[in-house]
């Protein structure tokens, strides 16, 4: 069994209720469910969400010994913070970045991703399957 | 009557206290006190400030069915904020963004606003009466 | 009664008849007379508009004085218009900034305004309504 | 009979007497001569010229209704005029952008145009035929 | 009788097949063949489309004394390829640059031209028409 | 059973016998056959490699009808082709875009991605895993 | 005697009333006046300001064969003006260009003359007396 | 005796145990221990690090009339925070800005200090002992 | 005996036919014979030009085991080409890089080489004699 | 009687054996002389050139006491050098710029002039009478 | 004892005369004579000042094996030189860098530091204070 | 016999004790030598090498008439110098730029010449060799 930590940056806790035209009416407290369940011999969920990018660093900091990877969305941060980018380089926990829509494809502001040069790999624009192939990634 | 939030970002605690020549020695306790006044028969006022950009956010989301809108200034967040733009993209209640000075005739770095495309309109440059302006807008 | 000259840049006489889905169908002819109404007991305004950038900065010239204030919407030459912002600078007339739409959230060569740096403030994204507010800073 | 208006902007009212290595010696009163007998049976046609670049608005608000479409040369204001561009969008009225050299083979403060957003299309290059052709993209 | 190429870049084989509520459902052999009948007592056509940079440069060098003019889209290429500019600088035959729709209000990476400036003129934006106003262009 | 194409850009040919320290020496001949054994129930794989840009192009216009998604590593052209990216723009065949690499980690010039805008999703950094996960975010 | 045109752009016609505390209370009428009696036995002047671009324009065109030569402040469009810049390349008359402040040291939205290309030379920094060394260049 | 804090910025509380090859192993709570030994007659120390940038501002916030200056070492958030300088520039207590590495010689997104324009001044590049020349410099 | 390949890009086929006031009338099948024998005792040359970016890296990738070095003009695809890059990169056969001008005198989209970064070195603006300079180079 | 220094920087000792279809035959020795005439009952010359940056900037600290003001041509340090620029503002002798040719009609590196925002006015584009012109201002 | 060499680029001889309401009127002469006394049982200090950049690049040079360390003010030189880079780069003597007034809170030109990345480390903006404080990190 | 200049610029008098790994153990007192015995019955050689920029350009200046050419080695100057430039372009000496790395392959402020520009051609990336290369190019 692998444990691994779901982890959503800024605005994610709105996921099922905002936009759902676009994104669906799935919440992150059913599709982590469904993913629980799909994985259920291989691996533990954990998740944890929050709108502070210090608690972001924060829980990337405590992953260390505790989990065999983080399937990281950091929303808004993704393309300004260089403290979220230190704090995954700084743990040895492998980091897997994340993004419901693609990111390349949006407003020129989100082209850029601070995680990615340290993140094991990026996997973006697959709704939120992107969420279990990057649990994929980390079983691999 | 409407509720109105008003919403301020970092360092507009010590609104007051600091550069009081250019601001004079208003603070937002006396300040919203006038707003109130002003505004007695149409406004209902609620206050919220903090130095933290999450707890900006989360009391953005908590605005949905409970205010009618809000006056906001994100302050130094104004610039670089990805996520509160999210946010309020990602709520229905009406934000009026506003500045006590000018972000377009200050350094260069303050001229961009992640707010402005996301807001109902925007006010700057009149001081504390910016405030006023934008429950003003608010009402129309 | 304070005297105020509301001052239109290029295109802004054909509001009423272009866009109407966004703009409505409110002339300036009709917008202006309710704004007389509006501030009846406290406001004498006049109207002018001309295509002609050189015609807006002779009018600006001839307002000191004559005016206790300007609102200016300068329309297409509000991004490129050195020559409109040395006029604004050069007089003690108070001039604020308004636009029907933000300038902000369109086409990026809409981003930069000339006319902000000089101006008392910046009113934008409000509709019509930008100028009314425009009005009410002039006389606080 | 179809009804179009040539519009020349600053410095074409000199074609003819300046650069004639390169434009020859034909002048626009001698050119739109040579339009109107080619398409007689065609095209009535109405030329206007304005070093101004608010007359030049004007003529393209006044064309609604009055011509089947505009042959356009913004001349120098191509490259700056948010204005024109405006107004260009404003009217129902067919504009086709034209210029006598390539726009994009000159100098790079030449390379970029207002107008070609909002227009029909853009012919460039063909020395005073890309009149001619212009005239051939509003009657198909 | 003139001999002209009509000679198109990547993916306008598929033109008639896709996004046709643009660009409607003629295809090139139908377009073609308007254009050889339009054209029938002064010109004969030749037709090339190939999705190879290298084979697009092959064709512009065979064209020497065969035809006497070439209309050319270079499609995607026109953005980025100083191989086509360099081998149209190199050969006599006089080549109109044509796009469909206008290269200047489509996306930023689309505004620029390596054809332009090597090209006797370009036109865009008026749809397949535009390859009928390359025509006229070569033949005065 | 679904039918996927593995398409490949230049260089990759040479898969396991460069930089073998970095990607191993798994060519993409012994890679393709472990894709065909894990998903044997499910999908038929074709593969088909090129270091043409053109004929890369002509196997995305040839996959309309014929496959079910194509998992594509454009290699160099990733980063500059407008015309591969008009391609997958023009067809209905679901494009998953893959990297061996970090596009966002590596050199500058890299970091622009002309096939993520008109892909259904990317996937990049895992190795030829990345091509796995591609197969995976093509089977939900 | 030569003949001398000076011909001033948007906002000089307030010199001496504007920042009289860097300009000085001298007004152009004065100065002229100056000029004149300084050069009584060499140079006969006219003077000439407008606020609209186009009568700059055709101040320029009017003056061929009629001055010696021009001694031209173009104000705020003397950073953003193609069409006075091709007015002057235009005409045959040499066009020395003037500034009171040195462009250089002001704003960076200041720091491009798009006149200096096509003039004989440029003067800037001397005060009022740049109208006089523009004078002394001419005569030389 | 002075008061000094010494104030940390996100991901420095794992100094010690990341990159222990260019960092060492010594943590803040064996190094504040050591400055504190060695300025023992001359300053008394707090420490207080957060990954949270509100945090930060509030802490400089507090700072007034408690400290004589804080060695501020503001990580990550150094290049970006727009906020963090507002704080510091709204206090009076001086600071002295600090780093472990040279900022100007990493990459280039740490080229930028968004804390030097407001600090009393910066040293960077000596590791830790940075922090004690940050001491020495508020001492003098 | 070395063996040395001389590998041309796009348009390099025309050496001798155009321009030739300025490139003389020396075709390559001439240039590589008085090549072959000055270096008679020394090298055995092969020649190779393709107009095809594709076919260019197929001969790079063919080099290895076949040829002691390259001499190698990309052309037009030396300012854009990521897929020659990286084709070089991935192969041992050293390749010096030549120029017949120097890339850095002419138009800026020049001044920038792909090939420069992965070549053993690279040499510019000697006419075709910079080839037997290139051979030079590989012979030491 | 004024004394002024007449500085020359990089290349100028070169003046009239160089370029001389452009600049004349007149070496700085005749010139100066011509000056000196012309001026005879007026100005005092002093004439240095120097090719080292750092020998100018000796130059203009030594004029201190000694000069009342400086006609410097920076040669190719004007658009480069901040020492000069330092040197400059540090001193009190008046400074006036002046150049052969007008560098903002030159190659784009040209623009750009370190030394005009430090000096009492710039001249330029006037041939050799440029440096007569800024004795004039000095004068003045 | 150790021996360092203060070394003082262009402009700093003049350091206790030119704005001194700024610097002081503490002379380096005075400085330095300062420093000895207040190292006097540590540091043996040698001082060295020179306008020219070579000269500066030769002490560099020279200080192998005679210094333990330099406390380096490029000054204006600071911005621009890749051969005083290239210097300190290519000696074994640690260099620290030092400046008066803090480079980043001064014009955008003197942010850049060429000399950063390859010093020991970095202090700017404590005054001549800058120094005693680079000399304290040599010695640790 | 011809006579050629080998002249090196700043910090190339260290070749041969610094960076040994890389650039060899061979001097340029041990390079010439080789040099001269290489080419000894057809070239006499001198070597000139300073750190100072004007000295540089004092000896390009002196070489008309004394030399046939001159393979220079600009260093750090390469990248800044325009009065390098100018001292290149005003004398009739052939000069072939030499760099001993590939300044197109180092950090990114190395990849701009401003010598290429003006030189006969450029040889880079070789190691010492491309002196010898520079020779031979300049005996053809």
């Amino acid at each position: 069994m692998k444990k691994i930590l779901i982890l959503n940056g800024p605005n994610l806790n709105l996921q099922g209720t905002r936009n759902v035209e676009i994104y669906g009416t799935t919440t992150f407290e059913q599709y982590t469910a469904m993913l629980a369940e799909r994985f259920a011999t291989r691996v533990e969920f954990d998740y944890f969400q929050s709108n502070v990018e210090g608690e972001l660093i924060n829980a990337i900091h405590a992953s260390v010994g505790k989990y065999d990877g983080i399937v990281f969305n950091a929303g808004g941060y993704t393309h300004t913070s260089v403290a979220l980018r230190d704090a995954i380089a700084a743990v040895s926990t492998p980091v897997v970045e994340v993004h419901i829509s693609s990111i390349l494809s949006r407003e020129e502001f989100r082209h850029k991703s601070m995680i990615a040069p340290v993140a094991k790999g990026s996997i973006m624009g697959f709704g939120l399957d992107s969420y279990r192939l990057g649990v994929e990634a980390l079983l691999e």
